[in-house]
């Protein structure tokens, strides 16, 4: 397997198990050629091509792939093969939606939950205990969790990260609207709702002047 | 003004934008240099000057931004001059949040939502009423409603974007982990809150590895 997979890669494997995952649910037959999963994702044929084959040789030609193991093995090659665990920081509007929302995917399970509010600390969101933001460090470091959702106000969201940091996190997911400093071993992603939205806004001023 | 603005600058004057709202709640000073700004937004100082150079020359050698012109201006450009009307289809845990979001954000305003569960429809969130999404069209078209979010499971995602693009709806956020097809004045952005996770899953992995 080759080192260097580039991110806009590593994007479309996430996209082709979407896509894998309902073929299964169509109830697609066992050999999926590189061409069907294209037009399911709405990739070129050669882009998937491409990319499958930064993995090895998973198809026979003509046959095309055995959907089960091109499953397991993009699940093997995002590091999937057994549950994340998650912890939730801001429980407010967004933070309970995503507890939601992942307690319905694979993949991915909501260890905990943290915020600074005494009107949330120790009550429940589904199976999940509110705890007190000041101890995320410890548990968070207590349960192995390597990966944190952030989402609290913008001027909350540094202290929040070093403890997640202080933690052994190694992974954010970021909804908070300003920049983040994290040692080189964590890797940050941005959820920018604002920046997407004022994006659509500036695209659509620009087409109607064109 | 330059005609074709790379989508990395569009995205950056959202960034400036927030700094810039950030650095008023400071009480910073009326003039703005562009290395504050830069340290503010975590972003070179040359990048911001080449990115605020492509709309025409803001501000004065040795003295910097005025920092509401400069902020009135970026406005300008990104088309936030006026209230943009939202319409959000998919009321579960990810719409509720988002219109609990755009409540309490600048430049945007809910101004209907829409589900397709019997439940739902007639109920209110704050001030919106949840309406039948079989009434998407005339109800967006009727309210002049130019963006759209859409947060509706994958397999209703198309047929909803289809009745948002009859309403003449011309930007959506899409949530919904599919592709949707469009004509080509709509622009959709995807916010693929399972895709980050598991990129960063994979980031995790190859860090440990290396």
């Amino acid at each position: 397997m080759k080192d260097l997979i580039p991110e806009a890669t590593v994007r479309r494997l996430s996209h082709y198990l979407r896509c894998i995952e309902m073929m299964e649910k169509c109830c697609y037959g066992e050999n999926l050629q590189s061409k069907d999963l294209a037009r399911m994702c709405s990739i070129s044929d050669s882009v998937v091509r491409r990319d499958l084959s930064y993995f090895g040789t998973f198809g026979i030609k003509g046959v095309g792939y055995d959907l089960k193991r091109l499953k397991d093995s993009i699940k093997r090659i995002l590091g999937l093969t057994e549950k994340k665990k998650v912890v939730v920081v801001g429980v407010g509007n967004i933070g309970r939606a995503l507890i939601g929302y992942l307690s319905r995917v694979d993949g991915f399970e909501v260890v905990a939950a943290f915020d600074n509010d005494p009107q949330k600390i120790g009550k429940k969101i589904g199976k999940i205990k509110i705890e007190d933001a000041v101890n995320i460090t410890p548990i968070t470091a207590n349960l192995n969790a390597e990966i944190a959702v952030v989402a609290v106000p913008s001027d909350e969201a540094q202290k929040v990260v070093n403890r997640l940091v202080k933690g052994r996190v190694k992974g954010i997911l970021n909804f908070a609207l300003v920049p983040l400093k994290v040692p080189d071993d964590v890797t940050v992603r941005y959820i920018e709702l604002l920046t997407e939205l004022e994006v659509l806004t500036y695209n659509i001023k620009k087409r109607r002047k064109s």
